[in-house]
């Protein structure tokens, strides 16, 4: 959803009511293979695998905001933090709260050293994309409203640790909110013919 | 390495040694995340994980047999197998060899409809990238050379249940056997002078 908001690509969200115990007829329509959400369908046809649909999403509507370099070098830099971040962040997450003892004791520990490692990708930049948002921002923003879960049930905390993460997280958060400032003042001046 | 000499592209390959306990200085410094092979040098830069690296080669050397399809829809279709392959074949395909018991049957079951599915991708194709050689095929073809390894120790069969596939398998090892040949006719034409 990021990345066509951030593509200011208009799409309806249909929310999946039961997708562990019930999943929908559309779904396992449109995604038999893996059975899982999200799924992205475009023109009646699925696509599957969040890293696949932003890179889909990024060439569908390749006139605005580019999410990937260019340069084939700097994407397969772009792609391996977003599999790493797809590869480690879901499986570890999930650890912080559906295990207990040492194995949760392991899981915030792996937690934060993931996180560091992003830390110390991101160093001094403004954005994992550099100087604007870019994949890797948008992979790893996805996982943001789960923090508070993580660190709730996980009874730990990422500020202290990770403090250059988060600030990358609150401008990201920041840049959002702003941009729906910016699309409702858009629409309020439209509604009330403003030039 | 497939994907290279698909491209036509000279390369240098070098083996680690002892890559479970003792990881070479050389490793260490090109893959410091995941610490694991292959990785791809090219102008002294890493590029790892094997998808990337394909995707990275048809990009790079853009010239001669591109292995992804251009049509966005197609190209995230490529994606999604490759992703499926590389996600399902390697972590099940181990516990061919590394489990017992009940374990060892579930994976068995599992490693024949991982193919199964495949087959059914495949349909009546030539290859997964229709009538050349494409993505899907690389990343498929990397595995075959584990098959007997887990016939073996796994005490199954694969031919029997997924036949079409190995059919596909044979079709790709003598077209690189047949363009080992042709490679080496053009040496020999080359020697003799002969044009």
């Amino acid at each position: 959803m990021v990345a066509l908001e951030e593509k200011g690509v208009k799409y309806e969200y249909r929310s999946e009511q039961d997708v562990m115990k019930n999943k929908s007829a559309l779904l396992l329509e449109m995604n038999p293979v893996h059975k899982k959400i999200p799924v992205l369908i475009h023109n009646g046809k699925p696509v599957c695998e969040s890293i696949i649909q932003i890179q889909y999403i990024d060439e569908v509507w390749s006139d605005k905001n580019p999410f990937l370099p260019s340069d084939p070098y700097q994407k397969a830099q772009a792609l391996f933090w977003a599999d790493f971040i797809d590869k480690k962040l879901y499986v570890c997450g999930r650890k912080t709260w559906a295990t207990k003892g040492e194995e949760l004791e392991a899981a915030k520990k792996e937690f934060i050293e993931i996180l560091k490692t992003l830390e110390s990708e991101l160093g001094d930049k403004h954005y994992f994309g550099g100087d604007k948002f870019g994949f890797v921002d948008i992979v790893l923003i996805g996982f943001y409203s789960w923090f508070p879960s993580y660190q709730k049930f996980g009874n730990f905390s990422i500020e202290p640790e990770c403090s250059k993460l988060m600030d990358w997280c609150k401008r990201c958060m920041s840049l959002a909110d702003s941009e729906k400032v910016t699309g409702y003042v858009l629409e309020l001046k439209k509604l009330y013919g403003i030039e």
